[in-house]
């Protein structure tokens, strides 16, 4: 970390408003690394504030959003990044301080509606107070899915039937607000992911398999992952990782399919080692 | 079922193909009420012989087609109806006898693809034999759920507009051959069903909701079921029963909305009944 700190610096302040996982850890870094001034808000009790040593860093819940807005004008940050999961909150849980009180009525509309409107209604929130919001991919790159195969192996021809189908039926979905992932096997969609999320969505098709309600040949079972069409990747890139490997392997599937340049996918080369050792494919579909 | 049986005979005959539950009951004593010759068939142990006493009866394995096809020339059937629930079968379980092997090519292809496609390979089956494949919904048409709120209770305004959203979505999800059910609530979609089915698809709900991941408002939450569109009614037309009240009720969901005219519902009578007791609507929408 001091490292990083150590680069040239660009004159560029960065607010880092970072949720669970790695990839606000690895954003932070990457941004330090190219000379900016980073600050992260840890936001809602989501991140580890061990994982950030040596950088300036507050935890804020979401109902002190005011005192987070002072904070960056007080230090003329004038670029966020969002990243990192967090749980999506109800309304009612946000426990508005005195200085968040003002800005409810925004995000009452904002909660009206799925996790893309919400998400909207936070960037236009930010947006309209001169922040330029930033995506994870524009300060780490790397952090992103690759076009091709990630690892040793390539999707057979009957996991490619399915990838093809999944992306359509991903597509289809958009206009939705739902569904950024789904699983194909045995020649058809077995699985569509909506409130559950992924990791929950794979485990039901563990099941079915383990029940044999499903019994998907060698080389097919395919979990596909994408954003949706006119998705705003700077605030919700899908992501991958390994315990997505994992779960997939777990359930039997043959791999994984994200739309390349578009998926989130952490340490590339520890990805592809996993996918190898596991004897899955990761591919990034054009 | 003696009473039935004393109907005036209509000269035709006609042969119920009979999976699990209650349909192929009600659908085999409405053709022997209009005087038809009726012979039930039980198909790979999904029904209970029990229930179709005073029937001509006799049971099949899947892989006793061709014998199946021999006894119902035999007794000059010309019309058949496919009622009831089965496990969708793996091609492999079939276990062909003699005189079933020649119809394996034919159904080696059905099964390349979702339930729909193979369904339609059913129906061509026996429309190639020269057999007329009627729907449950042609001799029983009470069964069908009729247009409007089946009980005393009608779909808020919150839960009209999730029924809009899911009736959308479904005929969206049409041409993937999936999905006749989604759950709404919260203003968003949060389940979609694949190969799990409706009940798991409900438990699901049940689930995020007990966990306080879902929250929906009073009078909010709505299953969602139809037809694909351009589905063969004939031989697959979506079912709610008591099962998926009782399931609806103990999620914590408002109502359930089905495609008028398209959805079989049983007893309407006992199922409007069990929804006003239980505090639900059942809505019937065009």
């Amino acid at each position: 970390m001091t490292g990083d700190a150590a680069a040239a610096p660009s004159g560029r302040r960065i607010a880092v408003l970072a949720g669970r996982g790695e990839y606000p850890v690895r954003v932070a870094r990457a941004a330090a690394a190219q000379g900016a001034d980073v600050f992260v808000a840890l936001v809602a009790d989501a991140g580890d504030p061990a994982d950030y040593a040596g950088y300036d860093c507050q935890p804020y819940r979401l109902g002190q959003l005011g005192r987070f807005l002072e904070e960056i004008k007080r230090r003329q940050i004038d670029e966020i990044v969002m990243v990192g999961a967090l749980p999506r909150p109800s309304f009612g849980s946000l426990a508005p301080e005195l200085s968040t009180l003002k800005y409810l009525p925004h995000f009452a509309r904002a909660f009206q509606g799925g996790d893309d409107h919400l998400l909207r209604g936070v960037v236009s929130f930010f947006e309209g107070r001169g922040l330029r919001v930033l995506g994870p991919a524009e300060i780490a790159p790397e952090l992103v899915a690759p076009l091709g195969p990630l690892g040793r192996l390539k999707p057979s021809a009957l996991a490619q039937g399915g990838i093809a189908t999944g992306f359509d039926l991903l597509a289809a979905l958009s206009r939705f607000d739902i569904g950024q992932a789904a699983i194909l096997a045995d020649h058809r969609i077995v699985a569509v992911e909506a409130a559950e999320g992924t990791d929950a969505m794979i485990e039901r098709v563990a099941a079915l398999i383990k029940a044999g309600r499903l019994k998907p040949a060698k080389g097919d079972g395919v979990l596909v992952k994408a954003p949706k069409l006119g998705q705003d990747l700077r605030v919700d890139m899908p992501a991958i990782g390994p315990d997505t490997v994992a779960r997939v392997a777990d359930a039997g599937l043959a791999g994984i399919a994200v739309r390349a340049g578009s998926v989130l996918i952490g340490d590339r080369e520890r990805l592809a080692a996993q996918a190898d050792l596991a004897g899955l494919f990761i591919a990034g579909v054009a």
